[in-house]
């Protein structure tokens, strides 16, 4: 039979590989999606043999080697060619599977999806895009990805993705999309803001025009625009700041006894607090711009992370975002 | 007589001016200080007449305009030549005063420390360095000023002026320099922190390598080098992010009974929490590699800000600054 989706999975990719992201593929199996598992074959059939789930929903596509997080990223990806994520980006790139997801070496996985699998059509360069949280929800931040020195026709197809992915995905309508900037007047910023604003500004999305620092947390845009150096240290910064203040936080309330009562009696707003902050809902970044689609999970992704990246690359799939990219940049491009 | 240290305050500057902005400098004055207060001669009257404070340690010295935040800032620096700012900074340019501190806009004041203030002998552009919390206290994070495009060189002379003032202001022996890139690694980052990265590693500072975003708040540098659109992200988005979250735990701990129990018990820890965030203690931000100090006091600074900002102004006269740092930046040249 055919199925209207075929995913594959990085087995062997991240802290809690194999046993989480074969639970994850169990947990998402479904009649009409197909899921490869990527990865040492006698290890996955071990992992499989507790769930009892049928093998032509659920298969094994062997691999001998693992890209590991100690591995040269361009060099592993090159000379691990039988590694779990240099073999499932060829089964994406030769149209095998729909898409790929990893919770391995972002780094490998960025290098391997610009290597391996084809560009989409009148993309320039392919951009990867972690949603992060705010007040409110949660935005894309794009592009957090490969490629250090932007030019501003990037930042513009970037703009363009990231608004179809928010839309389609997500469920925003006409999502509101911000060029992260030192200042919000038109004319401010660097020689790479200043172009791109004005590219954005001749653009068809929602462009609300430059944001600061300080309206990423605010949730002011639903996708924010920025060049990959930029956005990965906001992204590794949000992280790294988050978790120092609830360190400091944590700390400040076992100083004195009645604050640590308090805790104690705080600990269910403590915990919606810790759960508006759970990325494993909203399964992990995609890498847009390719052929397909690739999904970088959580390094410490579990089942439950797994198992919506399944859902989320079906989304993929079923809203055709590939098409819809190609058809809207290709437009741009004739205009 | 003479004074060993004078300092001209914006005392229309800010949004407590020009209340605040007296009180701190009567609360500030000493013996051997002399401050000057610049701005409009009947309100600060008006304001000084409560202290009774002896006019020949604290005199104003009157200017009939204010730059407001709503003022371009480059073309209020040029046309409002009788502002509190402007003239103060003309004081500081023709070496009447040691340093100038105000409260008022940074975008204006850095285009007057840059046109109206003389650069430090060898410094290519001078910058702005905030101190941002940390988990174990406070870095330096320099630049978060005007260089837009910044240059390697420049972030290499950032490095050594922030390095000194940390030893010599914050007394904290052989700071730990960092640069901001997107990985630990050597070879990582774009064209421009590459080229940082391997000037820093010549240089006789205590340079310990790249840093990644999550590393900001780890506390792991005392001086943290970026360009100054980086800079100026991260510190605005230090102030966002942090703010977000108190507001969604605030939300969370008022949303049940036994939570809002919790968080009565507990209101000395938040206490401690918000003391270990409070910028009132430490001054304001230098604009380092000038003739002289510049000091960018935060908007919303009271009078204990406004204290400290004078307190670190003496120092750095004391620990002559600038000849420090022409002296280091000469001999690099001279090499």
């Amino acid at each position: 039979m055919s199925y209207k989706t075929v995913i594959a999975l990085d087995a062997m990719g991240g802290d809690n590989a194999p046993s989480a992201i074969v639970k994850g593929a169990v947990l998402a199996a479904r009649e009409d999606i197909k899921i490869i598992l990527v990865g040492d074959e006698n290890k996955l059939k071990t992992e499989l043999s507790q769930y009892g789930m049928d093998s032509s929903r659920l298969s094994i596509h062997h691999a001998s080697e693992v890209i590991t997080m100690d591995d040269s990223p361009v060099a592993a990806i090159r000379s691990k060619k039988d590694s779990s994520m240099v073999v499932g980006l060829k089964l994406l790139k030769e149209k095998e599977v729909d898409a790929f997801i990893s919770a391995g070496s972002t780094g490998a996985l960025l290098a391997g999806g610009t290597f391996l699998v084809g560009r989409a059509r009148g993309i320039e360069r392919p951009a990867l895009a972690p949603l992060i949280p705010n007040i409110k929800g949660f935005s894309l931040l794009i592009d957090c990805g490969a490629n250090m020195d932007a030019k501003a026709s990037y930042l513009a197809q970037f703009a363009l993705m990231g608004s179809i992915y928010m839309e389609s995905i997500m469920g925003i309508p006409s999502p509101k999309v911000g060029l992260i900037n030192v200042g919000t007047e038109n004319e401010k910023g660097n020689q790479l803001t200043k172009e791109a604003f004005s590219l954005l500004e001749k653009s068809d999305i929602n462009f609300i025009g430059n944001i600061e620092g300080r309206d990423i947390s605010m949730g002011v845009a639903d996708v924010i625009v920025c060049d990959a150096f930029t956005g990965n240290i906001i992204l590794k910064h949000t992280e790294g700041l988050a978790l120092s203040l609830f360190n400091i936080i944590k700390e400040e309330l076992m100083n004195d006894n009645l604050s640590k009562i308090g805790a104690l009696l705080s600990k269910s707003a403590y915990k919606r607090v810790k759960k508006r902050f759970d990325y494993t809902e909203y399964g992990g970044a995609p890498m847009l711009g390719l052929q397909g689609l690739v999904v970088k999970a959580h390094g410490s992704s579990n089942a439950k992370a797994i198992q919506s990246a399944i859902a989320q690359a079906v989304k993929f799939k079923e809203e055709k975002i590939v098409e819809k990219i190609e058809e809207k940049i290709n437009q741009k491009i004739n205009q």
